[in-house]
């Protein structure tokens, strides 16, 4: 059976019960321990609290074992770019935010809590988030628009010493490196002839191609809003931009279109549209990877009529490049070795551990394993915490 | 049987036992509903949760429903006034925090979230609070020193749309309003009539002050460490005290011993030990309310020996003055209200139900309820959300 013979079944998601899935919010805070006597009470509030507050003070090493600090992930977002539905702003951020830390409670052993911020100047987001650091023992930065996505994550993990990690970059491109991975395997190409069109230089376009040239792919072009990233564009690129065209597009393309032609990879990344002219480009049975959330880049039905690979963001169908196989396991990885930052290295260790999980069952439908299979985050997470120990 | 005649049962601390309760520490945030098949993920993550974005976006007021925001409650603390320790710095203050939050957890159906700012200038701490101050649905501001602790709650309440509340302040207030209103009703004496003395003009004294004096008493002195608080001290006194002076000690005491002669109550809101010799200088049978924490200003048994009533802050002595029967409720009710801040009305009708909770049963050892009495907080988020609304 072939990903083109699967019958696509979406679920079936009414309002009313996505609606009744969000009432009242997505999580619970509870006490770890009962507190049923006074005797409870005495030892985890006052009195006894008292001791190990003073514990703590005399040894700050003391703060990640005796309080939740060392297990608690703030989920962090100011709302500027979320999902495909850009920047909406903190409030309505906040269902995916509580979603994100449904998820971490639902694979790992880590409390993760919804942080939205109501500041957008990069200085002043920086400073909120700073300023709360000490509650938590890694940051989950998400769905904060680029190009200040970068700024703000290499600042603050530069200040603190926890991990700040932005999801929606490096989360993205390690499930999407495996996902990569395995469908070169499955279709007997190697990373390194793949000509790759990745459309979007947001904050995850550009850390997709950043972790796929580390990865050892040559040739891929970048597609924004504009058109290709070249050095030469003209009105100029931002740094970022700026630095990733002098590292890509080794044929020096500089039109849309063009892009496309021969290409093996196309990596959807934004909300741009391609249709079936596009597609007629490409090289014969390319890998479509159309992660746009809610709506993908290429409709499944048309990715299935060209690709030999499909795989998108959403979770009602197969293959599905969802950050969820990544993040519960790096932070819980991080968390253990109680590293200070998440390391390239802890990254390509993410990334190996997932594409293993397939194995031998590797299949046009089973590139990447399901969201919620139970065994990727303990291998990430074991994965990672030997890499930050190594 | 009298306070007099029970036996002083402290329970066994033992530091084993204390840091066992700590471990990991003391709160757990787990997914509300359970995430078990992909169609769960579907509808709680994406897609599905681009339609309550989306939603939130067009309608900010069914944010408090769709997410938890509006049930969610933020421990806040600079650790500048912890406990009976003072100034020990947002980690050591953390396990307190976590205390609150398990507290919150145990009695009403709020989330609480422990967050500890690692900023003490009042600006900067204002700022810091604002800008995440989205994500919550109130906020109980924890052991933040005086007096910037009351330019703190005073400017976040007005700045934001949801209840600031300093519970050093008002639930110790609130607790300790609703004790001595039932120690006079148990020997028989007027708020009027009290000659009180507040040792300790620090958060929870001024607040203390303010309630009793709103509540119908007529003759406080205040206490601090430079001695009786009153109008023409010399060096001047801080605007704050100054208020207070202004308000209280009608027969202008001047000296700290002779603030003792004749007073029938005694409330110690600080670190400071009071003896003998002044016990000795108090009227016959005063009410003694050394409310220190984990050590009281008088030693129980010597309190024992010359009070009609005896109050501590400690959970392993009887008539505990503990805020953990005002906030939960408090808490509560303002969110099921929806409220905006929390008003003194809301306070007074807090005070009067945990109170009411004693009933026929009031005695020398039981003039406020149990703090683990379960009848309590639904019947001060009933009082506080009735008030709320009125």
């Amino acid at each position: 059976m072939t990903y083109f013979d699967l019958p696509f079944q979406p679920d079936e998601l009414t309002q009313e019960a996505i609606f009744a899935a969000h009432e009242g919010g997505k999580l619970a805070v509870a006490s770890a321990r009962p507190l049923r006597s006074r005797h409870d009470l005495s030892l985890a509030y006052t009195p006894g609290v008292a001791q190990v507050c003073k514990a703590i003070e005399a040894d700050e090493s003391l703060y990640p074992r005796y309080t939740g600090a060392g297990r608690t992930v703030a989920v962090i977002s100011d709302g500027t770019a979320v999902l495909g539905l850009g920047d909406i702003g903190p409030k309505a951020a906040m269902p995916v935010m509580e979603g994100k830390c449904q998820l971490f409670s639902s694979f790992v052993d880590v409390n993760a809590i919804p942080i939205v911020v109501n500041e957008t100047d990069t200085d002043k987001l920086i400073e909120a988030i700073a300023a709360i650091a000490l509650s938590f023992g890694a940051i989950n930065l998400e769905d904060i628009s680029a190009p200040r996505c970068f700024e703000v994550e290499r600042r603050l993990d530069k200040m603190l010493d926890i991990p700040v990690f932005h999801d929606d970059q490096h989360g993205t491109a390690i499930v999407l490196t495996a996902g990569i991975k395995n469908a070169c395997k499955l279709a007997g190409r190697t990373l390194e002839d793949l000509q790759v069109v990745i459309s979007g230089a947001g904050a995850a376009g550009i850390a997709c191609c950043k972790m796929l040239l580390d990865a050892g792919v040559k040739d891929i072009i970048l597609l924004d809003s504009k058109g290709v990233i070249h050095p030469d564009r003209e009105g100029g690129l931002h740094p970022v931009k700026q630095e990733i065209a002098e590292i890509t597009n080794p044929r020096r393309v500089t039109e849309r279109e063009a892009a496309f032609d021969g290409a093996s990879v196309f990596i959807g990344l934004s909300r741009g549209k391609v249709g079936e002219d596009l597609l007629k480009r490409m090289a014969e049975k390319p890998f479509l990877f159309s992660l746009a959330n809610p709506d993908p880049e290429i409709e499944p039905e048309l990715a299935a009529k060209y690709a030999s690979v499909v795989a998108t963001g959403r979770s009602d169908l197969p293959n599905q490049i969802n950050n969820v196989l990544a993040f519960p396991g790096i932070f819980q990885g991080a968390l253990n070795a109680q590293a200070t930052s998440i390391t390239p290295a802890m990254k390509l260790a993410a990334s190996e551990a997932i594409a293993s999980i397939v194995g031998d069952d590797l299949a046009v439908d089973y590139i990447i394993p399901s969201a919620l299979d139970s065994r990727v985050a303990p291998a990430v997470a074991a994965a990672v915490e030997k890499a930050a120990l190594a």
